[in-house]
């Protein structure tokens, strides 16, 4: 038998908000708790897909798992993981980026094990070939081990401007680390065609991989005062007091990026290109891309009644969905999403803009419906 | 002061059902009782709108007041219409088309009066002109008081091939009772524009006004059968047992029109021509036509959030409307309407076909949402 080797954590970022799919997503229901693609909520898939990475080491995946959000989301988040104890929960008090949450779940690690890898993964991202996936974790994981600070670029399918960029060094080879030159923030179209053609240009999204102990002596250098707030926060938590210093320690750490306070700085970054259908649901024009469609291409629940109609999307959270029939007549390629309180109709071109409906319930002066 | 003419009574025909307004529209909740047009149910504007032609003997124009509907929807019409005592609502235990209804309420009237004037009316319509309307009734009530079974004709002002038409004798005079020469089916679209252009010819609005004897006396004639249930009832009535009778008389009359049953039989029928904004709300275009509209000729209640679209018809029925938001994003000319158990979405242009969205749930075995 091998040298068992070290545990590796899972750290789910969970916080957020979001105003691109109202009324599905709200301050207390952000994005990666809804259905918008594939089986379940976004959260959940996340965290199932991953639970056969965190299983090396033959203990429950599920004592590998960490969920980081915000305090006002813990209720509607643990609702969706039962299977995960209090303490997989790291809550923050206020939101402060994601430095110093990732930060503190390094330290939270490294007090069970300080070699332990920890994958850093977003919740609100779809996923087709999750065994593509796994294999590119693997590979980063290994990265990891062997002490580089290491990150997963996706392969881009677009000159895509909406998302940040990887530069790394040579011609992207899948399956293997490589190394990163650095981030690049979201391009212009023209760059972003520039990058697409020249080929050694990846997606950042935000998945990062590192031992426990690596990022808190990267923290330590890069983000100082983050580091003596962990320092505060693992001296409670050897007194079982880090849940009420968390209200005095974290709101006064910096607001800061990983990618700007740690990935940026370092003089090494791993970068494992992957391709393995990733989608960051970015609308519901993208939620229809992904959906499960009928032969119209319609992509509505089993039951939903679509006379003539083709491209529609049709989703329905209210608590009577199922009970209730939504009926679409001679309509084509429109958004139709149902909540208890609230109902949008608008078309797949336009989706993006549900934001303008937030800005003018904010108007309004209404507070629950956004 | 001059010799008190004799009491007008209202009979309001609020059965029926319809599939045309689907969701709003059931089996349980006809069109009637839906606020389709103008403020409020049309079934309760039917009444606020003749109150005061009932009003004519000095006594209260409620008591005045009789509605005929199915024994099933009993409770949500009185519901709707508060002012009103038990006996006001005639109840049939099975449909029978409308001569046997008509007939009944007649025998009732003349329990009280038989010199007194019955007006038939739909309960369906919306009427722009209320004013107008209520001076055509009057002459319609004159015209019945002298003895003659009387019909409104509306001035056509389109060749609809939708409804029934009435020749009248010689050209049309609004505001005077003129002999009736025969009424016409449904006429195909050359037939109906030649009627038009003829100016003989009215449409049949289904509003009959007679004295009750005159009535009974049509009916002993022309629906012998009818005339003999009436006898029983009449009998039944005398001991306080009318509603027991009802269930083994009703069933038994023969299901007929008062159009086909009496009105093609009569040697004289008088017809009023009127010309008050009469529409039958037949589809939810119409009642996108008549709504209040906004600068962007959106109907929707205040509070619905519309960006970017024109056109479109919003009808909220839930019990919570008002309490939750319904918006529209850069889409036009669509009608959505909401009740508790359903949503539909289509456009005006194909607002006739909700009618297929209820064939299909009938064929799921669907029975609360028809």
């Amino acid at each position: 038998m091998n040298k068992p080797s070290s545990a590796v954590f899972a750290l789910v970022l969970a916080g957020g908000a979001g105003t691109r799919f109202w009324p599905a997503s709200r301050s207390l229901r952000p994005k990666q708790l809804l259905p918008l693609a594939g089986d379940g909520p976004l959260l959940r898939q996340t965290v199932e897909r991953v639970l056969a990475v965190c299983a090396n080491d033959g203990g429950s995946p599920w004592d590998r798992v960490l969920i980081a959000t915000g305090a006002h989301l813990a209720e509607a988040t643990r609702a969706m993981l039962p299977e995960l104890g209090q303490p997989a929960f790291l809550l923050e008090p206020v939101p402060r980026n994601t430095a110093p949450c990732i930060a503190w779940a390094a330290a939270v690690v490294a007090r069970r094990d300080p070699e332990a890898v920890v994958m850093v993964l977003p919740s609100d991202h779809h996923i087709a070939d999750v065994e593509g996936f796994r294999a590119t974790l693997r590979t980063a994981v290994e990265s990891a081990r062997s002490g580089a600070i290491t990150t997963i670029g996706i392969r881009p399918t677009r000159a895509e401007t909406g998302f940040g960029y990887i530069e790394v060094e040579g011609a992207v080879v899948t399956g293997k680390a490589q190394r990163g030159l650095k981030f690049v923030e979201k391009p212009s179209a023209e760059v972003a065609a520039a990058y697409v053609a020249g080929g050694r240009h990846l997606w950042n999204a935000g998945m990062f991989f590192f031992r426990a102990k690596d990022m808190l002596a990267a923290v330590q250098r890069y983000l100082p005062k983050v580091a003596e707030g962990l320092a505060v926060l693992d001296q409670a938590a050897s007194r079982g007091e880090e849940e009420q210093a968390l209200f005095s320690v974290f709101p006064a750490l910096p607001s800061v990026s990983i990618d700007h306070g740690v990935m940026d700085h370092l003089p090494e970054l791993a970068v494992v290109p992957g391709d393995f259908g990733w989608s960051d649901v970015g609308s519901f024009q993208a939620a229809w891309e992904l959906g499960a469609k009928d032969e119209s291409g319609n992509v509505a629940a089993p039951g939903t009644v679509l006379l003539d109609g083709e491209g529609n999307y049709v989703l329905d959270l209210r608590r009577t969905a199922g009970k209730r029939v939504i009926a679409l007549v001679g309509v084509d390629d429109l958004v139709v999403v149902e909540t208890d309180d609230a109902l949008l109709v608008t078309t797949r071109e336009r989706a993006q803009d549900v934001k303008l409906v937030v800005d003018e319930l904010k108007k309004r002066g209404e507070k629950t419906l956004i």
